[in-house]
Parts: C-alpha cells; sequence; structure tokens
C-alpha cells in the first residue's frame, strides 16, 4: 500500500523503494495477465484529461484501467476547452473527481497537474505537463532495462540526443541515477546536459557520468543506447533546431561494433535518430519498451488505489 | 419496474411519485457503491450521443452507467456530423438502437430529443435539448437538497438569476413545487419568472413565490440559494446581456446574514456568481451537488432499464 | 477455432467454410444474447483505429465486443493525425499492438490494412479502405438474407445502382456468388457492373447473372432488392455525379408488383433511394440489416480471437 493516495507529479515524489514496488508489482501483473482476466480495480473509474493529444500516454494508461477490470472516462482536449469556457480549470477538476477515482492530466501547461492535484482529493497522475515533466516515461524506461538485463545495476547505458532540452531525459538521468545504472551521455556540444543536472547527479546520487559527441565513441562499451528524439518545439529558435535535427542516426553500419546484447531503447516517436533496418534485429527494443507502458501503469494505478 | 421502458424528454413526463421513486433509489446506490462493485447493467450499453458538449452532463451518465457495471458507446459530435451527410438524423438513431439499450441525447435543436424517442423502440433520455428542456439536472438539484436537509417540504429555497431565459430555473420551479418546497425567486425586473410560468404554478400547484431584486433581502430567511448562471447564448441582445452579467456576485460579506446551514447550491458552471473564497465554507455545496448527478443518474438509467 | 490469428482484409481471404462458420455463429451469439450478459472475451481488448469517420462501423464493433464483455480503446482521426506527425504508420501500428489484443482499421488509403496486418502480430480486420474493400460488410448481408429467408441457396436476388464504382457491390456480388445465390444487376449502362468482375463470377464461380436498368423489370422476381447509394466521392467528375445520382427511387407506386415477402437491404447511409415511406412497411429490411452488424462482427471478433 506504499503509493496509496499518492498523486504521481514528478519523480522528486518518487524514492527508490517506490520504484522498485512499482517494477516488482508490473512484473507480478504481467505474469498474471497470462492466466486470465483481472479484476483488481473492478468498479474504479479512471479519468482520462488531455489537453494536447498523447494518444501513447493515454491509450496505455487506459489499457492498464482495462486490463485490471476498472473503467475509463476519456476527456478530450475539445471538451475541456469548451467545458473550460467561462470556468477555471480547477472548477472543472473539482466536477470530474466525483465522477472518477483517479485522475491522468495531460497539458502544455507546466505546473497544471501540480495544481490539479491540489484541488482534488481523488489521486492525480502528471502524464505530461510541457517541457516540465512526465513522470511515469522513466518508469517504462528502467522496468525494459531490468527485464532485457535482469539488473539496473552493473549496467551502462548512453543516453544519446538533446539532452538540453529534452525533460525525459533529465527524468531519466534521475531515475538511472537513483538506481544506480553507470550513464554516459551523448549529445552535440550545444545540446549539452545543463550543468544543474549534473550538479545535482554528483551532489545528491555521487554520479559523474563520462560526456561524448558521437555515437561511435561509446557504442563498444555500452549495455544499451537510449535514442531520443531532436524535438522541434523545445528549441527557441527554428534555425537552432534545423542545424541540429539529423545529428544522430542510427544504423546498421554503426551497429557493427556494438556489444552481442547492446539493447536500443527509444521513447517514440523516432523520426530518422533510428534506421528501421535495425527494427527486425536482436537489438531493437523500442516497441517492447513501449509495451511495456502498460504492466508499469498496471502497478501504478493498482499503487495509488491502494490495490497493491 | 415505475420508469420501466420510459422516456425521459421532458420534466412533464414526470409525476411525483417517479421523483420520490428516483430519489430513493439514487440514495440506495449511492449507499451500495461503498460495498463494492455493482453489476446490475451488466450486458446493457448506454449510447451517449452529443451534438453539442457538455462534458458534464455527458461524464456523469456515462460514469454512472460504468458504475452499474453497463458499458458506454460515445458518439461525438462531429462522428454525428459527419454521419449526418445526407442522412437524416432519424436514420442515424434507428441504426443507433440496434447497438445500444437506451440512449442520452444532447442537442441544440429544442424537439429533437422528442422526435428521436418516437423513431426508436429503446428508452431516450434528453441530455438537453437547446432553450428547452435539460430534466434530469432538477433530479440532482432535488437530491441534494433532501440529502443536506433530509427533506424537501419545510424548506425555503430562494433561486437567483436569469430567471426569463434560464431554462433550468423553470424546470427546478416546476419541481419544486411538486415537492412541496417552498420558494422566492431573486433577479432584476428585466429578467422576472415569466408570467406564463407563475400563473402555472398558481392554478396547478397553488404555490405563490415571492419576487425579490436583491440577494441581501432573503438572505437571512432561506435554507439555501440555488445561484444560475447569466448565460450569454439565451439573450437576444448581446447589449442586454452585458448590462446583467455580473449583477450578482454571493461573496462573504453577503454571507455574513446567512442561516448557520444554509446551503448554496449552483448547476455550474459559474462564472463569477460565487466568489471563489466560499468554496471551502460548510455552506458551499455546489460540488457536491455535481457529484450527485452520478447516483441520480444511475437510478435514471436502472430506472428505464427496468432493473429497479 | 477456424478464424483464429486470421487477419480479415479482403472478401479473398475467406472460404465458404469461414462464411458458414461466422454465419452459424453469430446466429448462436444473437440466440444467447437473450439469456443475459457473455463474458467470452472478457479480458481482451479492441482497438478501433479510425482514420476516416464511419461511425456505423466503428459503433456496431465496439457494440459487439462490449457485448462478448470485451474492452475497447477507441483512437480517433485527430489523434492519429498527430500521432503519425513524424511517425509513420507502421511505427504506431506497431506500438498500438502492445495495448491491445485485436484492431479494426478503417483509412481512406487503399492497402493500408494488408499493410498494417503484415506488421502486427494481433489479428487485423479492415473496417474500410478507400474504394478498396469493406469485408465485413458482405457477412451481415448474407446474414440478413439467411435470417429473413432462412436459406441463401435458391434466392433471387437484385443488386441495384452505381455498379462500377460501388465496391461494396463488388465484394457482395462475389459473396452471393459463393453461397449460390442467384444475381440480377440493376444500373444504369454508364454504370455497369465491371467486365473484370463479370468474368470472375463466370470463370471462378459459373454464375452468369442477367444486366437490367430499371427497377420495373426485376421487381415482380426477386426475392429481395439490394438498393445502394450513388457515392459523389466515387466519381471521377461531379458531373457524371449528378446525372446519375437521382437514378433509382424506390416509392410504395414500384413496389405494388413486389412479391409477398420480398425485402429490400440497404447498406445505409440511403440518400433518396428509398422513400421513407416503405420504412414501416413489411419489405423494409434495411435498419435489421444494421443492427445484424452486432452479432455478425461479435462472431468475426470472437473467431480471430480464437474463443469459438
Amino acid at each position: 500500500m506504499a503509493l496509496k493516495g499518492k498523486d504521481i507529479i514528478t519523480l522528486k515524489d518518487i524514492t527508490k523503494e517506490d520504484i522498485e514496488f512499482i517494477l516488482e508489482n508490473a512484473e507480478i501483473f504481467e505474469k498474471k495477465l497470462k492466466n486470465g482476466p483481472l479484476k483488481l480495480l473492478e468498479g474504479k473509474i479512471l479519468a482520462t484529461i488531455f489537453l494536447e493529444p498523447s494518444t501513447r500516454t493515454r491509450l496505455s494508461f487506459e489499457s492498464a484501467m482495462h486490463k485490471l477490470g476498472g473503467r475509463v472516462l476519456t476527456v478530450s482536449k475539445d471538451e475541456m476547452t469548451s467545458l473550460a469556457k467561462g470556468e477555471t480549470l480547477s472548477d472543472t477538476v473539482r466536477v470530474i473527481e466525483g465522477y472518477c477515482d483517479v485522475i491522468v492530466i495531460r497539458t502544455p501547461i507546466e505546473g497544471a497537474p501540480k495544481m490539479v492535484s491540489d484541488m482534488v482529493s481523488v489521486p492525480v497522475i502528471n502524464g505530461g505537463d510541457g517541457a516540465h515533466s512526465h513522470p511515469t516515461q522513466p518508469f517504462l524506461d528502467l522496468y525494459t532495462l531490468k527485464k532485457e538485463f535482469g539488473k539496473l545495476e552493473d549496467l551502462k547505458v548512453a543516453i544519446v540526443g538533446d539532452l538540453k532540452y529534452g525533460r525525459a531525459v533529465h527524468s531519466l538521468a534521475y531515475a538511472l541515477a537513483t538506481m544506480g545504472t553507470e550513464m554516459v551521455f551523448v549529445s552535440p556540444k550545444e545540446l549539452r546536459m545543463p550543468d544543474s543536472i549534473i550538479k545535482v547527479l554528483k551532489n545528491e546520487f555521487g554520479v559523474e557520468a563520462e560526456e561524448k559527441e558521437k555515437i561511435e565513441d561509446v557504442i563498444s562499451e555500452v549495455d544499451a543506447l537510449y535514442m531520443t528524439r531532436i524535438q522541434r518545439e523545445r528549441f527557441p529558435h527554428e534555425s537552432e533546431y534545423e542545424k541540429m535535427r539529423s545529428v544522430y542516426k542510427l544504423d546498421s553500419k554503426i551497429m557493427k561494433n556494438a556489444k552481442e546484447g547492446m539493447k536500443i531503447l527509444h521513447p517514440l516517436p523516432r523520426m530518422d535518430e533510428i534506421s528501421p533496418e535495425l527494427d527486425a534485429t536482436k537489438h531493437a527494443c523500442y516497441f517492447n519498451q513501449a509495451h511495456n507502458g502498460v504492466p508499469v501503469r498496471m502497478a501504478i494505478l493498482a499503487g495509488v488505489l491502494g490495490k497493491i
């Protein structure tokens, strides 16, 4: 019952024990699903409130809820816009909380999920708020690594791409540091991991990650490559984006020097960071990673609803 | 089985016995929910057909259906628009009735729910048709008063706002008159309760409600204030709306003279009729009122489906 | 288990045995529904991915899934458009397959459902791809004829309308030929059944259908009239459409010469091919036909999921 009633707003709300609890229960749920339908959340209702589309996040949460026997109310952006007309978001969510037992909210407005969680008494899960936080994503990243390698310690993971603007990689770096995974950061100089993050990693976790500029520099020594998309919307200037957008392209040529069991992860969607020619190789792990969103989010939902 | 197979199109379809039946069963459902999931409507399907957005109405009906173990098909405005292309609404609903057991329809067109109910053999519930009728709203208003005060007789309720154009307050006035609740009407002279309504109240129910212009005139003597929004879309002229829009603003200063146990109701959304500073007071009842939509609509759905 | 794991992409994938299997099971499901809720697909999830609206197809599949105790994830066009931004459809569906057990896809792009079925490991059902194929429609046409007449052989069916551009009638002609139903084609000369289809019917099925230009020529001798809409979007030129759009209008005058038990079918939506004055007659069968989509799609879903 460790998570009962908790809001999941930023990774900072989450302890190492919470992470282990979620990973363990995700594994248990994944096994149990093979023996037939689950009814743990029968009678419970999840409301997904998406003020910007994020079909992946919405569908995996809704699938997770259904697989636990719960029900779903989907509130679309158009409806929220119309609801919000002449009404504050806080009034809207204080009404919706009466119709459900748990809320997942996605919004372009930083801090809105926190505000919502302060207004309502049902648990609130942040499904992404602008460039701020998307706290459930690192869980499925960790779950994927654990599932592939059987461990999170004694692993070396390269995080590749836009480490400056990419919010997800900041959360990921904290999560990996929490679990004792070794990291190496690969980015163009202009898109380095911010010093503020590097400082926290060093001071709070005792982690000092190497920094490189090319995938070729790390490909032979890492257990996993965590590829990320260079996201146009994060760049202050279009020109800066255009210069950087195609800087990393993983293909079979680069992969020649990879370890036998090396795994490629990616939070998706990908642009051209990973060549489709790698999809059928044993290294490709990104679709499984997306699918792992279901058991992980089952554990999160069951957790905050106090059912595990 | 009093409601079995009935359409709920206008309050005129509803007797005092129907109202008492729904309020009693709403209370029973609310209690039963505490003992675990219900399955009364397992295997039944509700189709919500919303030709204009009304997320509150849709979500509370869908939540109610889920809480009774039933299923939901959501038909959005965009889909209906596209469906309707080259097809009459009556053809569309005659197809949809084959996919479901009960229909809730919301439309800007007055009379459309009645027309639909004449075309199909499944029960049809009016979720609001333009300025015409929204017959399930007064049920949750009555349920809220009954829950707060334990009775509907020997209560005095002030109905405040646009009593001329506000369709909801006309239904509410009939419903309160039916149940023997005393009323006082508070509105600007220009937005008085229409004489036609006042005549019906007098002739059919023997009810003569006082009329006042200021909340201050009634605040000390009523058990409940039913605040309403001045709705722009109801006014024939924008200028008339602008003059009236902010005429009532309930705040802690006015509330000083309220009875100890006085409750504030509002069908929501509110504009600035109720100051947020009152939200945390024991008088604020409007969010609970919205939440009461779920047990009340559970009773209505179970009723028309012949399961209670 | 004949259909287990099969994709339903075109009618060519389907044998006579498959058709009989689906029709029989649809009948069984329709009977079983009368005895209470079914749970055959409890724990299973259907994802409906609709890249163009087709509410009828979506709702009947979703209703079928609910009636078997399964769950539904609805993916709208807007979401897919936004998902697809910078991502290939194949990446998108490879993610979604991890959230569900079976996919129904509707798309304006010919061949897309086939491509999707090649990418994913869950069964894929084509809910219509442009002018190409809509393979589950003929099942409900056949089911309707079988239900009305108790047989498919020794029946004569006139197919009326645009037999040139109308994709549905090509599939229907193959399906009727497969089941041994006699056909007569009624169309304007300009919209005749293509020679390629007529050749296949003759060479592969040994079927030679008469061709007529007026309903009056066949009305007295057929057991069923299968009316179709002249679809604007299928015509290369607007002028050609305008000339043809109202060429057939079935009304009570023409119907005077129909056999006593003659049935009118139509895949809907209708424009003005069938006068509403016929809706209340014993000949009208088109709304029942639409409703038959539910048991037929129950059989298809249960079939591809290996539960029958």
